[in-house]
């Protein structure tokens, strides 16, 4: 690939900087960038370093707070409240984190919800992120109301991703992180794009009708995934994520939004439970049972979930990443015009 | 339909009296009656009084323990489990609800593990009692190895339902619990004993091979709902409800069962999180939010998961359930020939 060839130090480097040059607050900036460098790390091109013109417009759009000072609150024993305040929600989480892991550990289970933030990344840095404590964790975000419930055909969900984190003794930790659609936004952007048709399973057009036109799906209501039982994890997230925190729901968010098209404001539930526990002393014979099961997946050829992702971190963190040549002028090109 | 008319109160106390008469203790036949008689009030056949046959034959068999003393434990502040001593999982649950409520109304979240325990009904009786607490719940269960995951053909998974439960004031909670499987193993059953083929997208024959023979799956490996996501979601039931609260995985059980094809001994995990917790004084208003989400879900006319079992419960309530004759005559022969 013709690009710019860089280490991920490097990467860091420039998004930070970048990120200060279109006005965000220093923590928010190097919080943001990490984000983004993860994404960019483990080959996820649409939530890598790509983001940086996504996060520099919502900062000048003034659809995301530059200097917002999260609020970290304890309503309740085993519950953490991080306020974005209207900021991106990296920062939030990271100011969350801390006090999560402690009441997972006292309590054995606790809950971690980030409300009034800015949400365009992946979920899960923040599950992997949780893992490193040596905790289980859950996380769920709902966004903008462009997925049609089973049986109807008008957009009221997000594409509301679930995502899932095991810690692993000694090695990666097991993590999955999907939207609850038959498919992924930018995956549906990309076919407009290239100009080519879409399966019909993918949405319905602004009549309700099945199309194979992209742009008719992106304007109309795209499908989730698994039927009933994809719906029925889109209406949960929607409810854990939004009504649950005292956040918004994808509907509420998209009306709030305007017309403006910026990145979903509203709520994230992050669940972390202590392996400790329930289990004590039995741990280390548990957590061998949990790996004799990755290993049965894995000897059926089949692949864990994120081991593409891990594949292409063990590369990038040896040998650096390169920047497709357009983008990286278009981010050289931010700040500069402002 | 020919068959034996009766309220659900005749219902509740024959299967309570046949549960005595194969020798369950009077509390663990009381818990186990309510579960079939639930079932059966909300027309899920497969769930419901037929399944006096399955405890009768797990009683019989040695599968299940009769007079099993759950053993109720709190490892953490936020932690219930209850060891369920090889019996039934419906007394268990029984005697870990109280606390479980307790807790989460204390600390703003909880969970509820319960271990070694014969598991055989539906989930959706447990996260609707949650409900009836006022909290929100979410519940997860491993089986029997009968799946394959997505990208292998082997049986590794269990049907590995979730379950989910959302309180909604003044009515019926929004509840909806599904197998991660294309589709039940009732259903492939079903088509084996009628001699119709099934759809080569439900699973694998022993040799790993796609097959339209119904016993072939029985005896091969059933698929994941929704491709590699039904899959993840799989993999995460077998560890939240398995090694994470000292139990099982679906292949251990399997094999622990030895070939008696008993019901699955094993572990159940129920999370409750408390509205009020985040929510405070705004919980009137996002219970609002969340009701306005359900409302422009039946506007589309699309249904509720659950809408099929309440409408049967508000018939059976009023009309009593009908009993086939055959099923009557098999449950009357319970105990006559012990």
């Amino acid at each position: 690939m013709s690009g710019v060839h860089m280490t991920l130090d490097e990467l860091r480097a420039l998004a930070r900087a970048k990120l200060r040059v279109v006005g965000l607050a220093p923590d928010h900036a190097d919080a943001v960038a990490e984000t983004m460098v993860s994404g960019e790390r483990d080959g996820c091109a649409s939530h890598g370093i790509y983001r940086l013109l996504v996060a520099a417009g919502s900062v000048k759009s003034g659809v995301a707070v530059p200097d917002a000072v999260p609020e970290v609150s304890e309503p309740a024993p085993a519950l953490v409240k991080v306020d974005g305040k209207g900021g991106f929600a990296q920062l939030p989480f990271e100011r969350g984190l801390p006090l999560l892991a402690e009441k997972a550990r006292r309590h054995g289970i606790a809950a971690l919800a980030i409300t009034n933030a800015v949400h365009f990344a992946a979920l899960w840095p923040e599950v992997e992120a949780v893992t490193q404590q040596g905790l289980v964790a859950l996380a769920f975000t709902p966004n903008h109301a462009w997925v049609a419930p089973a049986g109807g055909t008008k957009p009221l969900f997000g594409t509301n991703p679930i995502a899932f984190g095991w810690p692993r003794p000694g090695g990666d930790p097991f993590v999955f992180d999907f939207a609850t659609t038959e498919v992924a936004r930018g995956e549906i952007e990309l076919h407009r794009r290239a100009g080519k048709p879409v399966p019909e399973t993918w949405g319905y057009d602004a009549q309700g009708q099945p199309t194979t036109d992209a742009k008719a799906v992106l304007d109309g209501a795209m499908r989730t995934f698994g039927g009933h039982k994809g719906s029925a994890l889109a209406a949960m997230v929607e409810l854990l994520a939004g009504p649950l925190i005292g956040d918004m729901t994808s509907s509420e968010s998209l009306a709030a939004d305007g017309g403006r098209m910026g990145s979903p404001i509203g709520g994230e539930l992050i669940l972390a439970l202590d392996p400790k526990g329930f289990l004590g002393a039995n741990l280390e014979d548990r957590f061998a049972a949990a790996e004799a099961m990755f290993a049965a997946i894995e000897a059926q050829g089949a692949r864990l979930p994120s081991a593409r992702r891990y594949a292409a971190r063990a590369i990038s963190l040896s040998e650096g990443v390169t920047i497709p040549a357009p983008l990286y002028a278009d981010i050289m090109a931010i700040g500069s015009n402002q």
